[in-house]
């Protein structure tokens, strides 16, 4: 048996193609995907065939947020059922190793994530007609979240987790630079938890836009207005918390002067090396958190979109059938007129 | 009136030369200062004229670690008398600031520190014979306390204060990088603080020798053995805390590989830009943590010495008399033979 | 020159009466008070004379939930100007005491809190047509804010305050019983800071209809099922927060056995003594946390309703001329008809 | 196959009788024990046959402060080998609820802790000549620490735990009230943590004696000198933490007093229902955290011991040989003269 599936095998080198369908082991379920959105990193693979050491040894099925629907139930699956409704989370740690003893399963030794080339042999992704998985990830979604916005709670599992690493946010003053898709719902995940001000950052129009639907109560443009942060560093500083989502050395480094002494920085975006100047982070008593990925935040996002009490729809921007994925791809990378971009299977 | 003090008027010109003494005010003492510590950021002003973007801009009277005995009492003092022994709190926040007012004083917007050039006039130091000082600035110590040792309150405090950036240490694996006065010191208040586990690394010998003198339980010249903290690294890495107190790019670069997942850096070295593998901080939820001076801590540093809960002396290793400076200043810059050289007046 | 104010002077003996104005300071500024707020204190006052060891001892004009027009301005004010409309913020820490110092002003030493018999003489309180305050004191108020809804800053400070005792509330659970005005706006206080889900509990019917109105996911009128709370107990739990808000030790109780090993309590209700199982706190390492008023928070609670982020007008239930506060005293008391009650001046 | 051990029937009616050799699994070791300290839940079961709601409903093995040689291993066991010293670890968790998946296995549903009478039928605990446990719990200690101390690493784990639940002691004013076993290693924790004043309550002159040769700066006979704490009461209070190990009402009450604003009471003492007054705690905003047992603080108790950073030899009192049990529990029951008794195998 085969499906048709998205296949990176090289730098700009993606296939849509014929891939074998996963054994169904005892307790997997297989899941018809409908939705799967492009993430940052499959773009990373895409454009430079990885990222930092995480390098493409071998051609691999991208995507790592997808939805859709229950069509086969392993014999000892139990609390899924054919047809239901899920969201696949892509995160599977062992359970066993030190990390997953301690409650930090993000760190797990062995973690198996969907479409990462970090182990190898590398784990297959989620862009295909049919994704087989452990029971667990399988996570059904309340009847009024469409499978567009179920695919988005990985990357909102990835913001709340970013949340929790700045502590608090209520009352809190934000600042959120680069407003990709991850940028965005740090925006609107600072807004659902009580930010009294929320600045935003990029260097586009559009995308800034688009944090003003899901909460931003200033958007600035720091291409066309470059001084436009200046008056926030008065007196060492204004903000409580800097949410870094542009992985842009810059952006940090203007972003700090903004942050008042004691101040948290969420860093979320991946951007290599980057030179900073720890004079600052010293001498204002700065934290500069890193903040990877997500663990028990995703049935949480899944929940709170499920009660409708976090509206992602404002950051879904494009949706194009899997067959033109690498138009979808293309699309995904032109942040002047693409926000989150899925794929439809 | 005049009296002699250490001034500095540009890099290497330092001279010893007559000062006048400042009028008392009525809530001032004044203090017969009898010793006096070389601290990093006074060789920073005398080998290069100053750090980041402070810089000599006037001759400046140099010191921040002075004790010594109560001379003369202004009209309006309570609580000292003459005769007693007090080490000089070099730190005089304004308490009326923002900053002040939510209790972060190291961070106050009109900071009065002795001997630094961050504001213009300069803040003279106390390097001189005769202190005039706030009364609150004026801390009795205990007679079994030595003049030596009451001058390391200051440094004491600023690792007090970097320790309580780190929660709590008890039963902590720590990783102090660089053993300077300040990494020495910073090994002695993990020992103190209950870490289970301190490695300490430097790239000379004499001050790992100090280093274990005060607790740490293994030392590594990593000049002499560069791979030496590789085991550290495996599984994600070992250390709970990492306090970095060179100030050097490579030794903060090495030590993140062999902190744990969730771990904490605490910055106390100042060493201007430094290129940082974010990636690193992002993927293992590292936090970075900026230390900068310390608040009540100086309090603190010298209760805990007069209680004899701490002993600071393994840290002193050289005293000349003041009209040696430039020889104390030689001396104390080099890190093979010398922890902390003292001035006696 | 007087003016007319509610005046306690034993328990049930409440009178309108003339009483002098109070002299004006050049950093003051006279209020002309249009909303006055009841709340529990004037109650208990009102009632018993007191609570605790907190007792009247002299007449006492009640109230400190009060905003209105600035109608006068000390020589020394700046800032502020006539026919401005402000909330005046209860609370005069001294600034000097240790716990000014320490930044925690709410638990000053020398706290000056309108209306309040915890000194003696007694602070007088803002019942009254004008009340002089400190500059500090009078808090602008956004045009959009009405008098009545600047007049719940107060409340909603402490509420605030409690919230950040709990540390984040995103994606929590949270139990709030005892519905008056301190818990329905500790329900949307909840809410505010991102809740998962927040059931609220109260023994009558008409406050667990304003609490489902400003966010409670689920009211239990626990008089009526006394068991409801006992399917969360399962497990040893399911809340991660309580706010408890009736100042019951029945309600308190039975709440514990529903927060979930290493939750949060955080008390609001003063009840005197109450006999706890310490033995459940003990075996599921729950945190009972004490919160007291506010700081800070006040500012935050008037920029936050300025801002349009949080509507109080679901709380407010009532309001009578200061001149029948006998009539508004009885309404505030029952619990079955009122929410917040105010007064018109 | 049958050894000799100490059952407790029902209140006051202890044994030494024959029991049965539990069978030896592929992945458990069989422990010849040396050493088993009493603890107070032992004395618990013995004097009243439980505490609270545990209550012994069938005969018991008593026993969970183990240490001894191990005999026989399991065709599993990795790690382990004849003739090993080793303490056992009286907790085994589930690894598998939803608390162990969190990192609270100390509130694992499915518990197994020995020699508790939680569960039905109970778990049987460790004063046997032969304790056959997983290999998870058996840990190899130093040869430098007795297997008298190795038997203290249970209750040292749970001061350390308690201790954990303070947040850092560095600097910390500490009040411990009652100098039991638990609370001399409060004290002895408190100091190896870096407290900078330790002030000890008991209503005897034994443990005072002891806690003071462990590290307290002040002991108080509170039935001998009952307002001694009053002039720690002065401005609010003056320690920063509580630790609570008497179990006593009065204790907690008189105590509550002399902590701070903003102080931290941890809790470790069983007393089934307290009256406490809330409004201190409300009126403080003080916090009240209770302490259950330990998790991988077990293993940090044995190490701390064999690195020889703390020495729990001044809480050993007396060793008796096991056949002398009775005797041994009713000295253990004599605080005036008893600190840790232990029985001998």
């Amino acid at each position: 048996m085969s499906m048709r599936g998205i296949v990176i095998h090289a730098p700009k080198d993606l296939r849509v193609e014929d891939i074998a369908t996963v054994p169904l082991e005892p307790h997997d379920v297989r899941v018809r995907i409908e939705a799967g959105g492009i993430c940052g990193s499959d773009l990373h693979y895409y454009h430079r065939g990885g990222f930092g050491t995480v390098r493409l040894k071998e051609p691999m099925v991208l995507g790592h947020e997808i939805a859709g629907t229950i069509d086969e139930v392993g014999s000892g699956v139990s609390g899924l059922s054919l047809g239901m409704r899920v969201v696949v989370n892509p995160s599977r740690p062992c359970n066993e190793c030190r990390y997953c003893r301690a409650g930090q399963r993000n760190q797990c030794l062995e973690m198996r994530f969907m479409g990462s080339a970090m182990r190898f042999p590398h784990v297959q992704g989620g862009f295909r007609q049919i994704v087989t998985s452990d029971e667990g990830q399988a996570i059904p979604i309340a009847s009024t979240v469409t499978m567009q916005e179920a695919a988005m709670a990985e990357p909102l599992a990835v913001c709340l987790h970013a949340a929790r690493q700045a502590g608090s946010l209520l009352g809190a003053k934000v600042l959120v630079t680069g407003c990709g898709p991850i940028g965005t719902l740090a925006v609107l995940t600072a807004r659902y938890g009580g930010a009294a001000e929320i600045v935003a950052t990029d260097v586009s129009a559009y995308p800034l836009s688009v944090a003003a639907r899901v909460g931003a109560s200033r958007t600035i443009n720091v291409a066309a207005e470059p001084q436009a942060l200046t008056p926030y560093a008065k007196d060492k500083g204004t903000f409580d918390v800097l949410i870094e989502a542009s992985g842009n050395e810059a952006a940090l480094r203007g972003a700090l002067e903004a942050v008042r002494p004691g101040g948290i920085v969420v860093q979320l975006g991946l951007g290599g090396d980057m030179t900073l100047p720890i004079n600052v982070i010293v001498a204002k008593d700065l934290q500069l958190r890193g903040s990877f990925r997500f663990d028990e935040e995703f049935r949480l996002a899944v929940d709170l979109m499920g009660k409708g009490l976090i509206d992602v729809k404002p950051v879904l921007s494009q949706t194009l059938p899997f067959e033109r994925a690498v138009e979808a791809f293309d699309l995904a990378s032109d942040r002047s007129r693409a926000m989150k971009v899925q794929l439809a299977f």
